[in-house]
């Protein structure tokens, strides 16, 4: 297949730090092309992404990011540079609405975020001519009136993580220093079970510093520990040495990626049973999925016994880069032979 | 005829303050429906416009102006609610370019802004099937293989500025602290001429106050003064007391609304020959357009002896909210005439 891939122009494949939906999409651009597919990227030129990207493409533009300006640009451009292609797969918001894009082209898009009230108008028109993915079942039940054409869990480079042997006498929390992703709860957690907790937390803005001044730093003590923020192999070193991954979250995230990574190293993890966590987790197998604190409390002291071969498999089997892939293109070849 | 107008989503109609769309927008408006039309407007719940808006629309969202997501959720709740308009005119974006408009609606759309190299691929996108309206005719000989549907200057109620006599002894600046609007420019050919200069602009934000710090407040003396932001009523007063508006411009505006409300106040208008400068002001008759420093310093000294009435008289015959509806109706009836 000549599959064009459209990415945010925002910033470079691989993302160099924080870009889930980049790293989503470098992860599909090498692939479809290990796969033997013809790809053509849309992204920003600076990406060191092995698979071909359109000459002359601008450099990324995080000053830009989220402006209609800079991502319709992109995406007219993207759409110029692509008509022979037998699909596209966009991952901008304004492209799957674009009108100019060539006649009769498949276009697919998969929405990265929860399905949020102002993005309801949106999508509705966009399900119109555009096969829409979901990245869970929780985020597709949430898409009110909108058709979903497939859901596909994400998936990582399994074999780029290590495997840890648990050892390390902690459990680990990692994501943004951010209530909604339950820092504060996973603290109270780790006391309450009286399990050293290590916690890795992006820590950049206002918002983020001020929840980290009132609501988790006093819960702090040699016990449980702040770490900052971590580089990818520091973050492999410490999921594997934890005896779970402690992820509380407050809200549904559509995908958790960071609890792939934990099972991919091994490590089962301990959450709350929201969003996508049920669908990731098997619960008693690859981790526990609790409500309150108490029970999560309960559950993590229990986390040391799983078996972390299980979850290994886990992330093997199901939350593979190449079982992404491989959903994408049985999507991609159902929706070209049915044009 | 049944018109659509489509608004920004971040500032009501009419602007509170600065917003040189939205006041374009609100006055175009007024005018269809004082011409009998029928007009429905995609526009901030929370503007005062008396012409009809779209029911339940959400007030303006200022904190997310420039977004994608924000303006293409606008866009797709204007086009579904405007399936029986003769015409729309959308002066958004993303609108022009957006799929899933009622199929045949003739649309037309305006660029409020210079057409830069960023802008011009979707531009080019839009000509194919939009009719684009330039503000200026230098605005669009700037515009590079996009097809100009027609040139409409900005006109305003002139009615609704008081006419003065210009004997407050003093000429006058106003716009916005910022090196492309030239008022260090304009406090150097106020001091050459001898001629006590009033500046009131706009000074908000960081780059202005340092423009201001750094260029502009080394040349202030009793006869230089800044005034700081004015309101409506003020700013009136301002210009009909002053022999002559300087505006100095050090960059291509597409079109200067100010020339136009100093004219509609009788006063003359010194300016660089810059942008549409040459298609507001004639030269000797209502205002001069000279180069430099010392040309207009040599100028405004003159624009005393002008004719005030003349310059009154170009604002009501071409410059008018009347003209400016007139024009875009002519423009409106062809293009439904040839669908």
């Amino acid at each position: 297949m000549r599959i064009g891939l459209i990415s945010t122009p925002w910033t470079p494949l691989p993302p160099p730090a924080y870009g889930g939906i980049e790293g989503v999409v470098d992860r599909l651009a090498r692939g479809f092309v290990a796969a033997g597919h013809e790809v053509l990227l849309a992204a920003p030129g600076d990406s060191a992404c092995p698979a071909p990207i359109i000459p002359d493409s601008p450099p990324a533009d995080v000053d830009g990011m989220g402006l209609s300006e800079v991502e319709l640009g992109h995406v007219v451009r993207a759409y110029n540079a692509m008509p022979d292609m037998d699909l596209v797969h966009d991952h901008t918001l304004c492209g799957p609405l674009y009108r100019r894009r060539p006649a009769g082209l498949p276009v697919v898009t998969t929405n990265h975020g929860p399905f949020r009230a102002q993005l309801r108008d949106i999508y509705q028109a966009m399900a119109e001519d555009v096969a829409l993915v979901a990245i869970s079942h929780h985020q597709a039940s949430t898409a009110t009136n909108v058709r979903i054409a497939r859901v596909i869990h994400h998936g990582i480079d399994v074999d780029s993580v290590p495997v840890g042997d648990g050892t390390g006498g902690y459990a680990c929390f990692l994501g943004r220093m951010n209530p909604s992703k339950g820092v504060r709860e996973a603290a109270m957690v780790a006391r309450e079970a009286g399990i050293p907790l290590r916690i890795a937390a992006k820590m950049q803005d206002k918002g983020e510093r001020e929840y980290f001044e009132c609501a988790v730093s006093p819960l702090l003590s040699s016990d449980i520990e702040y770490l900052g923020e971590l580089n990818t192999g520091e973050k492999y070193e410490l999921l594997g040495g934890a005896c779970a991954l402690l992820n509380p979250m407050q809200w549904p995230e559509p995908f958790g990626l960071v609890m792939i990574e934990a099972l991919a190293a091994g490590t089962p993890v301990v959450a709350t049973p929201a969003g996508s966590a049920t669908e990731i987790i098997d619960d008693g197998v690859t981790g526990y999925l609790r409500e309150d604190v108490p029970a999560l409390a309960a559950a993590l002291a229990e986390a040391g016994t799983l078996d972390r071969a299980a979850c290994r498999e886990v992330a093997v089997s199901r939350f593979s880069t190449e079982r992404m892939v491989s959903d994408h293109l049985d999507l991609y070849a159902e929706l070209i032979g049915r044009r």
